[in-house]
């Protein structure tokens, strides 16, 4: 595509950069940012700096949380023996929608995908077996999901947390097989965390 | 949704303001940019206040250009007494792929669209009679989508214009009714420019 403006291209190819956001598609969102107000604009372009800048992780479960520990992580009614595994924040938020889990989180920041070149140390995993130590966890619930990578991160978890003293449970599969879990339906996914089963190879 | 933090939840927002992006679309395209080095989401950011504090349009056609007047505007070599009117730049960007027309353009800035509140008074209209009184253009040239908001605006440029000493034509209607013009192979889209037909009622 020949762009008659750099300043257009320059934002068409940052937006485009996105998973699923091919350029035509990109350069039809720019044409509709140029159609609001600056005001507005700008604090579009500003919402994803203040994003970068300001992130901030729980330094617990390490989910996305404006304070040092999380919500999750501060509530005292919350069962503290318990965590349950996740992918990242969006599986976290699902299973809270279903109100069927009281436990604590451990958020892993992705899955072990090898073609993607995440391994085991990209996650945290370690910081995972240093919580169920220190913290005295009971229960582990894995979430993840039934794809190659859940699948393969699951396998991986259960090998390190075999050796420690701690249940190992994983989520009910009535989720089906190549499903991603946070678009199950609450239902389904409520059912598949109460009737968790222990983890087998 | 319930989001833990209120920085995710702005970005959120603001990526699923545009049109196409549902929340959970956002969320992964977020979660995208958090997984970037801080330096990269900041240039994502910046893309977008540069593109609504530096954006210019041609001051002759309206469409946007890094310079005051455009390349094509400011091209001695390509036809100066033929203007095409087109509804944005995307359209003017499909029909130069084509190399088939070598005249100027007019940039409308949109169709005209009671439903969404856009009259012939949003769109540069009387900039485009001005246009052709003062510049001695001898044909212009419709180039807007076959749909109805297209359709409208043909009919209503037509009533401005019969009156004005200029030969109208229209696009061949080669494209199927209810196409979008940039969506056309450029191979149809050639065909139709140089096929234009008188513009009749």
């Amino acid at each position: 595509m020949n762009f008659p403006s750099k300043i257009v291209e320059n934002a068409v190819n940052h937006l485009s950069s996105l998973p699923g956001i091919g350029k035509k598609t990109a350069l039809r969102l720019v044409l509709h940012l140029l159609k609001r107000n600056k005001q507005q604009v700008v604090k579009f372009g500003e919402a994803f700096i203040e994003l970068i800048e300001k992130i901030n992780y729980c330094e617990k479960c390490y989910t996305i949380s404006d304070t040092n520990t999380c919500e999750v992580c501060n509530d005292s009614k919350r069962d503290h023996l318990t965590i349950c595994v996740v992918e990242d924040i969006r599986v976290m938020m699902a299973i809270e929608n279903t109100s069927q889990y009281k436990g604590l989180y451990h958020v892993l920041g992705g899955l072990i995908s090898p073609l993607d070149g995440i391994g085991p140390n990209d996650l945290k995993i370690s910081e995972l077996t240093q919580r169920i130590e220190t913290e005295n966890i009971q229960e582990v619930i894995f979430a993840l999901s039934t794809t190659m990578e859940g699948d393969t991160t699951n396998y991986y978890l259960f090998k390190v947390l075999e050796k420690l003293n701690v249940k190992i449970s994983s989520i009910a599969r009535g989720i089906a097989i190549g499903d991603e879990i946070e678009y199950a339906d609450e239902i389904t996914l409520g059912a598949a965390i109460s009737s968790r089963t222990p983890y087998s190879e």
